[in-house]
């Protein structure tokens, strides 16, 4: 049975409430201050792999949306992660979090060293947008509704425990408090408006999960190869490669 | 500089003997007995996932090529998984040895439970021999090259170590023991005739380094969700679920 439009927006709520990557132990050990320089590396090194593929993600949506007005409330998402002539964008920011963290930010933006378990979670997303419904895509996109909460945790729980996080480290959070909201007031929107049969509000709901799915996979992936005992899988990042020291010698 | 077939066929074989599964803990951890009767279960549910897209793989392959010749040299590895009138298959084999380590074999072909870095990894296998050059998707196969030791290895271990093991539970390895074989030779012989420039060469060699991804990440997802500490992920199979005893109940 179809649910009305507040009932079906509790429901999507939920999936988040029980699903969300805030929830993965991983999160706890980095805001509280329980990781290792090198395992906030390695999460920096493999979340860049993300960051990496968004916009990539925005434009396969957008290179199957026939309404311009869809287009274009989508294009500020493009904009926010590669920048514009005002912004230098989220990857940029994502780069100097790295360079706070000791890496070489050429390093990291090499993408060498992620791990395999990253980038078929991350590619499982940006294919996931290309080949399923419209709905699907924006539904899948709907995890923002849970990100203040983590952005915030975060710059709290690093500004308070680690010695590198000073306000252009963190630049990267504190501008996605504003950037996601805005962003997923409108997916929210459309989902809505969208999912008006009980089909299609299974189908968003399960798009949803989906994307729960690639969230947490990237983080069991990471502990995994650098949370103890560490197994980091052949090829992968090994704790001292990829350092700014490095690059100077 | 191009290798010669001799020098490209033992480099191929070196990613084997640095790579390939057989060196991930989980499977010392399975053939020594070391597993509990639940963490089997975990492995043939998640492997089933592989064995029901292998031949989704190979049609994603055989619908790009031209060439009848190589069309019929291939078709058989569909046979061999999906079975004829005089075999019943390798995923019929598979839901035999799932019923011997008491799953009920319609819960684990129904494919609920499995984990997401499972269907991940698979997934992005699936879609690279769909989307990358014919000598790329050959040339992932490969890996079959080292397959008969860890299933000579699999099919000793299983029968000195655990209560289930039996020659119909053990048969989907014991018959790859004759199958791969025959597939890889062919395989092989097609990649050192076709990599006939560097560039070629480099290609399949990464190709072949993908697959291997492919198998390790499915054990890293495994080991992180069900050996101690057991972090299982939203959604996947909790030890239980699926078990035949509740199907007769």
């Amino acid at each position: 049975m179809t649910q009305s439009r507040e009932e079906f927006e509790a429901r999507l709520r939920k999936i988040g409430a029980e699903r969300y990557h805030d929830l993965h132990s991983c999160h706890d050990l980095l805001h509280s201050g329980g990781c290792t320089p090198d395992q906030v590396r390695a999460w920096v090194i493999n979340r860049y792999y993300y960051q990496h593929s968004i916009p990539m993600k925005d434009a396969a949506f957008m290179s199957r949306v026939e309404d311009p007005a869809l287009r274009r409330a989508w294009r500020s998402r493009i904009e926010d992660h590669d920048g514009t002539d005002e912004n230098e964008g989220g990857i940029r920011r994502w780069l100097r979090l790295a360079e706070a963290v000791g890496l070489d930010p050429d390093y990291v933006a090499s993408r060498q060293g992620i791990l395999p378990g990253t980038i078929f979670a991350v590619d499982a997303y940006v294919r996931y947008v290309r080949e399923k419904t419209l709905l699907e895509a924006v539904a899948s996109s709907l995890t923002e509704l849970f990100a203040p909460k983590i952005h915030a945790d975060r710059i709290k729980g690093l500004l308070k425990n680690y010695d590198f996080a000073d306000d252009s480290a963190l630049s990267y959070f504190r501008k996605r408090l504003t950037e996601a909201p805005k962003d997923v007031a409108f997916g929210l929107g459309w989902v809505l408006d969208h999912a008006d049969t009980a089909e299609k509000q299974d189908a968003a709901a399960a798009a949803l999960i989906f994307k729960t799915n690639v969230l947490w996979s990237q983080l069991d992936a990471l502990w995994g190869a650098y949370v103890e005992p560490a197994r980091i899988p052949p090829g992968a990042w090994i704790p001292g490669e990829g350092l700014l020291l490095q690059r100077a010698s």
